[in-house]
């Protein structure tokens, strides 16, 4: 009824767009190192930079958050959102990093696989959140949500056979651990973007 | 007030109980694989589909949910609670492939314990949901809950015991990391079992 | 308006204050075990005696939420935190009973410094727990927050540096899968704190 006298919060949804574009540049750098391993701690350090950037935009949303009387979907799943998408990029920056540490050398083919899956989850992650803005765009939202769990799917089946073949093929031991942690780093990244689906999900099926 | 004017939606409670008897299936399914391993394949392929109808139940749960306009319920908690029961098939389903892909031969004592666990807990699951439909039933469902909980912990010591015995006795290093995962598989989906058993709990403490 | 008819439950507040003291106990129990592991078996004991009397005030709340008309805020996240809090007592005490199947004899320093951060975690939480009867005090809960989440990030960096020391100086591998297993422990019982404060935060957020 007062509806018209209410100022809609738009700044929550510009701050999701920004969270997207740093988790969908992540996911970018990440295929780009492993592409290009020679020249990884370059990539590290990018990565690090958008890692930092996302950092400050989730403080600026929580802070907003604590200031808005009027959000556009419950506090909860705003608090839930940002921190989903934040473990996005945190993951993708410690899984470059813990590359660096253990000194990896060469890339295994399916670990690229992996990331580019990654990738393609943090763009319709993007797509997801752009949305938002406007309900009426629930089937747009929705059908990004479902293909973000089959990429899920995808990524596990990949993870399982490179996994697999490690048990199968490597001799050393410690190599087989170095490997299965990266291999699973890049599918918690994964599986924290069918979370951040998730919880849109609820956002549409409670709003639209 | 107006109460008798609104239809109540049963069909949730349906897809519910669908989907609790597909966990409880592929609890038992999966038991019986670890005691007739030979037949292995077999049943793997019959918890792939059950896996694949417990998938399908939860996206009808999930279009319901985008079409109704009151719930039995709160919305998140219906989401969450389907969401969390596909996870507890999804992990038995992924835990016999992973068996297959890492062409284990021979079953540990250790391991049948767990799943019976599991086979239980997939049971106390299937009760409390079937008691949702009536929240006089509190009492029953509560008890259903603190049961779960009772066999996570119980599932938690047989699995550190068996960790600690393969760390001892295993020599061949991939072998054990083999084992610890199919372990924590078995393990996982015990404990999602009970992270189902906390949202019925909060849908209680809710709503009765 | 009638607020004042309306008697304010502060039962759940002496409970959270009293889990809160107990995860305190069990992360300063956990340092000085490691700090004098020649008597380790005691301070196990005594571990145990904290996480029993935790699960009991844990199954009070859960029970006074069952009984309680008015609760002080979303019963859901009442339940969530007094949970979540479990599960860092839980872990504490799951980690050092692992130390002893897995028949450990030294401990690596960065152990130690882990410990003393999960300690630090439980000091904050403890904090932020004690001021949520008073929303007024909601800019010590945040701080309190905030600085669980840095511990936690402090944490990960002293994890991923002693797995990388381990992986590149100890030759036996199943020596390398106990003490990634231990480091891991302790990690996710400082992840716990966070989650915690991320409970927290949202109460503050959708209360203040």
């Amino acid at each position: 009824m007062l509806g018209f006298l209410i100022p809609k919060e738009y700044g929550f949804f510009d701050d999701f767009d920004k969270h997207a574009a740093a988790c969908v540049e992540g996911g970018q750098i990440y295929v780009e190192m492993l592409e290009h391993f020679g020249d990884a701690p370059a990539k590290v350090r990018r990565l690090r930079d958008a890692e930092h950037r996302a950092d400050e935009i989730t403080h600026h949303t929580v802070e907003m958050l604590h200031k808005t009387f009027i959000t556009p979907f419950d506090r909860d799943q705003i608090h839930q959102l940002i921190s989903l998408m934040d473990d996005v990029i945190d993951l993708i920056d410690g899984s470059a990093r813990r590359m660096m540490l253990y000194g990896v050398k060469e890339i295994p083919s399916e670990l690229l696989e992996l990331a580019k899956i990654l990738q393609h989850s943090t763009l319709e992650l993007q797509k997801a959140v752009k949305h938002l803005r406007d309900l009426k765009n629930s089937k747009i939202i929705l059908a990004a949500c479902i293909e973000i769990n089959k990429l899920e799917n995808d990524g596990d089946a990949i993870r399982d056979a490179a996994i697999a073949k490690l048990f199968k093929d490597e001799k050393d031991a410690v190599q087989v651990l170095i490997w299965k942690e990266i291999f699973e780093d890049v599918e918690n990244a994964i599986d924290r973007c069918e979370d951040v689906a998730n919880v849109i999900e609820g956002v549409v099926l409670e709003n639209a």
